[in-house]
């Protein structure tokens, strides 16, 4: 039987990273085999494209920026998504397509139509399961991103942030069976309950 | 008044950095002010994509290949070609979205018609004025390869060469007006007067 593959998403700091890691311990306290990956990134040449986007020191343009994901993706979903999901594998994955459509499409006005036919391209058609959407109010957002180190997508200003939620809207009405959106203002635990319980409803079924 | 955008194409070993210098060369000589690019590179962004690219260690698919190449040629475009143009100044750069149709439409099987619509993202519509491209026989670019390093991209095999050939030939029947094809198994001299001569009657026009 084919893996089941997740994907978290959502605005920066609505705790995809704390989520995924409580996740993967449960998987691993139950002695369930999963495979984590992040996005850019997950294989030799995806992590050196990774350090091209990350690195604030290169200039360059949404396009680019676009155009970057897409091509470390396809190298993600070729090299490791789908032979761990052909092999029955739980994959997890921080951030997938709809980060690409949601950061690039509506975040830097690229268009979501055209970001949605590249990664068409770049993923061979590959589409997740199940996608937790963190949502988290902007102003607790602000609140969290405050003491840590900011790289170059998390300088991006608030215009930029609104279209980006904007864009995760657009993408939870047009596939609502696909998203299950968490409330990500509250505490921690409160949050890996309601993931453990939707991922325990959705084995049932 | 918009500057020229002279472009060479050609198959590997077809002589266009030599036929590129001479023509430099020319340029300088009679004072006439001119940009030279080469492809993937010619920003600082593109030329880190190019390292990528060219690294025989890195072990990439054709779609992340295709890409890449979209991702320099953007920043290309944007930082240096557009301006230059702009400002007047005649460009002349080492393979161009030609290549990426007869390399990776033609010669990875990737499609022309799908590299087309990835680069004219890439370039915003830029189109060469002038395309040289530079005709070789098979058996002439063997023999010139022989004594040379090979990289990843010269390492490809015959079949693969043949399908560039033949992506090349689908490009130079499609726009007979922008390609001007050149005799390139004669000696270095007749190849550069021939390219002289044509560039002296497309300025006479």
């Amino acid at each position: 039987m084919r893996g089941m593959f997740i994907t978290f998403e959502g605005p920066d700091k609505a705790g995809k990273s704390t989520q995924i890691r409580l996740l993967c311990q449960y998987y691993e306290q139950n002695g369930i085999p999963y495979l984590l990956t992040r996005e850019p990134g997950g294989c030799a040449v995806s992590e050196k494209i990774r350090q091209l986007l990350l690195d604030p020191s290169n200039d360059m343009g949404p396009v680019c920026e676009a155009m970057l994901y897409a091509a470390a993706r396809s190298e993600l979903v070729g090299q490791v998504l789908k032979p761990a999901l052909e092999q029955g594998t739980t994959v997890i994955c921080d951030r997938f397509v709809d980060s690409s459509i949601a950061y690039q499409g509506y975040g830097r006005e690229l268009g979501a139509e055209k970001i949605a036919q590249l990664n068409q391209w770049a993923t061979q058609g590959l589409t997740p399961d199940i996608t937790f959407y963190l949502s988290i109010r902007p102003e607790v957002a602000q609140q969290r991103m405050n003491h840590i180190q900011k790289d170059r997508l998390e300088k991006a200003d608030d215009a930029f942030r609104a279209r980006v939620t904007q864009g995760y809207e657009a993408l939870l009405q047009a596939q609502p069976e696909r998203f299950t959106v968490i409330d990500a203002n509250g505490s921690i635990e409160q949050i890996h309950q309601a993931i453990l319980q939707h991922l325990a409803e959705r084995i049932h079924r």
